[in-house]
């Protein structure tokens, strides 16, 4: 069986699927980024972009680990978060606080789903 | 084919299953939390349970992310770490410090396992 | 199905393997450490080893999330491992700053890759 890939780069793919799963990380790519609500807004939206070009949805995310770069934004975080999914879809879920490359980013989410 | 969880709640599922994979997470859920050892016990008698649930055992844990607030208490969770996997099936393995959300909790854990 | 394991020890296994899906996980093993340079080759050489254990190779990774203990050292890291994959071929990728058990270590990889 083949792997698929999406927006292949040279550092990463923005999607990869094998078997019926998918791997993809998202940051924000809104412009500006934004503070911690514009952020976790587009990240799920993009979240929701991926989705759909795999042949999926919300309610098919098995695992998601959240790198958090701050807990005094894990309120705001969780209200967009449990707004996002639908009832009873919530996946497993790590959210542990880290720094990452650039301090602008306040999160990145890495997300393990079904494609198919 | 359909995702199975345990414990569907609005922020995670306390188990995500799919395609014969499972995910979880644990944190101690002993009451008071505890030290390192206490901690370390818990969630090892908590992973227990979840893999009994699934029909899975602590010999079919294939990875497992290991977040420790403080490298001070790697020597105790390794301790225990090790007594708790039978001869030959530990899984892979990553160890590394971050700061978690409640700083009562001394590390968490995320699972992934055979779940058939 | 039976899970395969290369090298199980009692704190870790090298590699799992199920249902054509292997987790590793690599710190440099080179003699001595070296820098970010030196690791980053010695991380990638060793991944190499074991996609060729398991009958893979560079060009069916899914997934990596690498723990950088600095980010000035993003740069390097970066330049070898684009020089690693094959075009068309990079997995999903997370980048985060923690820090590792030895402070000798300034990077290891968790990898998720296709097995068969």
């Amino acid at each position: 069986m083949s792997i698929q890939r999406i927006n292949p780069g040279k550092r990463w793919s923005d999607v990869t699927i094998y078997h019926g799963i998918a791997h993809f990380v998202e940051v924000a790519e809104s412009e500006p980024l934004g503070d911690i609500r514009e952020q976790v807004s587009a990240i799920l939206a993009q979240a929701d972009n991926k989705l759909q070009r795999i042949g999926s949805d919300r309610s098919r995310v098995l695992a998601v680990t959240i790198y958090l770069t701050d807990f005094a934004n894990a309120a705001v975080l969780n209200e967009l978060w449990e707004a996002w999914f639908p009832e009873g879809c919530a996946p497993s879920r790590v959210c542990v606080k880290v720094e990452l490359a650039d301090p602008q980013y306040l999160l990145e989410m890495a997300f393990v789903a079904v494609a198919e």
